[in-house]
């Protein structure tokens, strides 16, 4: 039976001081949940309903991993969904370390995004690319937010990221960094690319001008039309759509 | 002096029935109620800070747009911005009306696109890539809807659009329909397209099986990654980037 506490504590992981000092989040819903069941999170009880018992009974048991019975109406006072008749996971934190990075891989950077939809969207768009290892400046939103974790649709599970002092990690790497600048070079007349960094700046300000000397190469979006800027999200997935061209040969 | 049953009036015209039944929608923040006078739409009225009349009055006059005082405050009980210091804007709805399509443009035609957030980040990408004619099926969000206005960052003034059947009017325009979808074509080995109508499907099921029929060629955007879709807006900007990029000869 399903304790007001465990609510309680569900409720507190809503916000990120809570998280940091539990070193905890909560993953709602059935894709998500199921594709946590996969990875390489640990997760420390999945709260459920008996259908999704049920159902998914035999995966969590292989999983080993504990659950415990719980309505939809727990479920939906202890997450963010206004209905959840699946069911919701508590896992651990994984440790803020740099991923291991090979030279045939490309590199994602955030510099400040800070949208919590836009940083779970880029994180879907990441794992679309191939693109495991993201960097995060401390300034990026937090991974671990239920709006992040939400907007994924599953990818948080799939991608490596490090929050980071991204000037000394970008010089360290020692990659090719590409950044998205109004004045760039038109992505669509570049001929051929080394694998590197994607650098992305700031809803509103863009790449901050501590990192800009850190930039190999500008890029642009080339524009058809009126608007004077795109959401980032957006503008990633087109660089790195075009990037992915290019270094596929097509 | 602004009366209360002009707050109470704005209010009503969050929701659509009254948007509707009043022929009239608003415009709230800086940018989008300076762009909206540079636009075909019929400003009925702008309330404004005085700050924001003191910079932007002469433009006012000039656009022989009348207005009013307001406070920061009033503004905020007006619209849906939790902060608003700048100004509103009461606006004429547009007749609902089939654009007059040239066969050197591009259309695009949005099925049942239901997110209003998708709907605004969408018309702010065909703005983007020049894209100045859109149909939208019956069941897609409001292009009125407040949250569907702010998040095309004003390029909601640069667009036409056309509530329809789609399957009627895709028929009679008789050009080439281009479709997302999963066992498509991949686009980065497309060498040419002819201009046409790119078709977006909704967020969850796709196209709809009523117009599969009147496509003319499946598109796929090449997945690299474990991701099992993009977000439909995401979508929209690499088909349109891709299909600008293969008819602009690069």
């Amino acid at each position: 039976m399903l304790s007001k506490n465990t609510i309680k504590f569900f409720k507190s992981l809503h916000q990120k001081k809570y998280r940091i000092a539990h070193q905890q989040f909560f993953v709602e819903g059935r894709k998500s949940v199921l594709e946590l069941l996969e990875s390489s999170f640990v997760t420390d009880c999945v709260y459920a309903t008996q259908e999704f018992l049920d159902t998914y009974g035999d995966r969590l048991r292989q999983a080993k991993v504990s659950f415990e019975l719980a309505s939809p109406a727990q479920l939906e006072s202890m997450g963010q969904y206004q209905s959840n008749d699946s069911a919701i996971a508590l896992v651990r934190m994984k440790e803020n370390q740099l991923p291991e990075i090979q030279s045939s891989d490309w590199v994602l950077a955030l510099d400040d995004v800070r949208d919590p939809g836009n940083l779970g969207t880029i994180i879907r768009i990441a794992d679309w690319y191939g693109i495991k290892n993201l960097l995060f400046s401390k300034q990026t939103a937090d991974f671990y937010n239920p709006k992040v974790i939400q907007s994924t649709m599953g990818s948080f599970t799939r991608v490596n990221f490090y929050y980071c002092d991204l000037a000394e990690v970008l010089t360290a790497l020692n990659l090719p960094v590409y950044g998205a600048f109004m004045d760039g070079e038109n992505v669509h007349s570049i001929q051929s690319v080394e694998q590197g960094v994607l650098l992305m700046g700031n809803e509103s300000n863009g790449v901050s001008q501590e990192l800009e000397p850190l930039i190999s190469k500008k890029l642009a979006i080339p524009a058809f039309g009126q608007a004077e800027s795109l959401n980032v999200a957006v503008a990633t997935a087109i660089l790195c759509d075009n990037l992915k061209r290019i270094t596929s040969g097509k």
